[in-house]
């Protein structure tokens, strides 16, 4: 494997650095973060006044790459499945795989190792709690679809006759109260709290938490309402609990939807989901930085969209027309479908002087009832502006970035395997204390 | 500027590695080879009988990223020059610059800091040596067009009344074979070899040597015959003489035309231009390993096309049909304007079971008599079947690889400015032999 070879030039770092200081691990995956996504962030948050690109919070702390490629059968380009599970567990799996390896057969994930050596733990996403990446940390499936039965795990699998996960934030409240089963009723009787909204999970004084805010994934940043926590508040609540353990805690933290936007080829989705995840990248560094027994990793489980920072034969751009959208295409679409005016829709949700022809072509689009032809209308205003490129509605297989800070972050360093990640963190758990 | 934000993080390590032992400098710059480029090279050169991806000559020494954006009043995704210029100066400045600053000011290169230390230098390209990249190393003009005022430049502006670069290899006859000026006799008269084929390069016994091998730029290396050096032949041609030198050397290499595949949306052709650079990488190493005060630096100036490794919603990318190309798709394009039939040609250069379809679609090409819209067809063939995606025909902002070894490496690791790598080799040039 890549990663044996690779991991001979860690090795020596590995035997240096001083492991018995990780008490705790914040892991964050930007879902489909790749490359163009990290570079174009900087774009969209330059201030235009300097002749600089100011750094993304992101930039001070790149340290290496990841290849993120599954073992399946018929795919050379992972999904979230696999690569969730490559990441958690240390094994290559096929497409699909939840905690499972190319046999079927469950594996062990950091976030189990944790919590056998006494640690707490938990997860904090945008998306359904029982989705791809999170199950791949807390799951056992051999389909990603079977997201009602991955939400059993979640209570059903054990450790040491404890529930495995601490704290579990983020959506999907139809996996969770079915007609079969309310698991939200059976945690409660568990002790844990459940809170649905913001101000609950505020309020929430028990260690152990759930907190459902949507029946599926959350709505996007752009298009939140007050009540609905953003991935930094729902981290900062995480961080509040775990660390209350003495013996250190494990939690992953999803950006979900920086790759929802991506299969969706929306940039002004993409630029919000990568607000909202930079914002809870920032509360990890920030706890870090004052519990120093604190490691940091923020990586991608692959890219989206073949997504390019310029399009068309255009040298350039332009953050501009993005940053003038007050809400999603996604969100102005189903306004439009539901028997919004369109030019009303759009202009009061877009800060341009929109051209008659864009009117025209989303009015054109509205014709068919279809939201996800209105979708995709608004969107081409939006790439057509920004000079966006897509090449698809899936994922592709190009190398992600990996930053890190805290100790222990050397050993991220340079070009690893995905699998790497979780090799890294099981060591760091067995030597910890 | 963000240079100097990041700078700061780097300070540290600058003071304490061992400066004094960097002699060599070898720079290699990949033109537009973006972060999709080096990922789908590993699928390229895959072993499909193993189930990992072995690592390329570059994964092992990947140690940050550079951004690449210039300082243009128009645009924010940089061209060669205004690259090769922030790499090769440290200033920031316009498209199409070379050489000199936002102002038309000329600035001084790493390469002219070398001269002046006494050290020996060269460059080694695959297009015209007066093509921007290493224009940006040894000239000083407003503007990248005037590739006969940068030959002149290569012999007129000299440092200490001797000329500035020692070795200089590559294309581009035609720009230094005029009617006004004959700049390969003019170099013969103060001591350069002057050689025009392999054979010629490999017997040079002087120092200094002038190697033009093509009319404009080479052939791309599928396409290249016997009498043509390899980019990887070049560079050990430029190391054995500037080696010599016991004040040491400054070497760039570019692979130029991984950008030009890139343009024409050729993966067949990008593939090629990527071994090429890696042979001419592997020389590098393999010359910094046995002389152990080199420091060896490769990266690229910005990414081309939008390149992305898989495409339209495909969860593949497939290297085969890229291996069975045996010429590039401009090749047979020639070979078919010129009125070679049109399924001999493709049936002969490329090693699949071609569909009918397929050969139609050239035919119908080939009606236009337009050698782009033949080459473009044929191109498809191999976009479809590898599963390529496109967004452009110019460059991407996307930010790009860098990966060292030898002493001085840290100093380029992390998120760094494109100008940063000429700040690092002027603050080793200054403070070495």
């Amino acid at each position: 494997m890549v990663g044996t070879i690779l991991g001979t030039m860690y090795q020596g770092v590995k035997a240096n650095h001083g492991q018995k200081e990780i008490n705790n691990i914040i892991f964050l995956i930007g879902d489909g973060m790749g490359v163009s996504y990290t570079t174009a962030y900087r774009y969209f948050k330059d201030n235009p006044n300097t002749k600089r690109f100011e750094p993304t919070a992101f930039d001070p702390y790149l340290v290496g790459q990841q290849m993120t490629y599954s073992d399946d059968p018929k795919h050379n380009v992972t999904d979230s499945a696999a690569a969730g599970t490559a990441m958690a567990t240390g094994v290559k799996t096929y497409n699909s795989a939840i905690g499972v390896d190319r046999n079927g057969t469950p594996v062990k994930s950091v976030l189990e190792a944790a919590k056998e050596k006494g640690k707490s733990t938990g997860f904090v996403v945008t998306c359904q709690i029982a989705h791809a990446t999170p199950a791949a940390f807390g799951a056992h499936e051999k389909n990603r679809k079977n997201m009602d039965a991955i939400a059993d795990d979640y209570f059903d699998e054990k450790i040491n006759g404890h529930h495995k996960i601490d704290v579990m934030l983020g959506g999907g409240v139809t996996n969770l109260v079915r007609s079969d089963r309310d698991l939200t009723k059976e945690f409660q009787k568990d002790g844990y709290d459940y809170v649905t909204n913001k101000d609950e999970m505020l309020k929430s004084k028990q260690t152990k938490v759930l907190g459902l805010f949507a029946p599926e994934g959350l709505p996007k940043m752009l298009d939140r309402e007050a009540s609905t926590p953003s991935l930094k508040e729902m981290t900062e609540t995480a961080l509040s609990k775990l660390s209350k353990n003495k013996k250190g805690f494990f939690l992953m933290v999803e950006g979900s939807q920086i790759d929802w936007a991506g299969h969706d080829n929306d940039i002004v989705a993409a630029m919000s989901e990568m607000q909202d995840f930079e914002n809870a990248f920032e509360a990890a560094i920030d706890f870090a930085k004052k519990e120093k027994h604190t490691l940091v990793v923020a990586t991608a489980d692959h890219s989206t969209g073949g997504f390019s920072v310029g399009a068309k034969g255009n040298y350039n751009w332009f953050a501009a027309p993005i940053l003038a959208a007050k809400h999603t295409p996604d969100f102005m679409a189903e306004q439009i479908a539901k028997g919004a005016d369109v030019e009303q829709t759009l202009k009061s949700n877009i800060e341009l002087s929109l051209k008659p022809e864009e009117i025209r072509l989303v009015k054109k689009a509205t014709e068919s009832k279809n939201v996800t032809e209105i979708d995709n209308a608004i969107e081409k205003i939006f790439d057509n502006r920004s000079l966006t490129g897509w090449t698809t509605s899936g994922h592709t297989g190009d190398d992600v970035n990996i930053y890190a800070y805290g100790p222990g972050s050397d050993l991220f360093t340079g070009k690893i395997n995905n699998t790497g990640q979780a090799k890294n963190i099981f060591e760091m758990i067995k030597k910890g204390k």
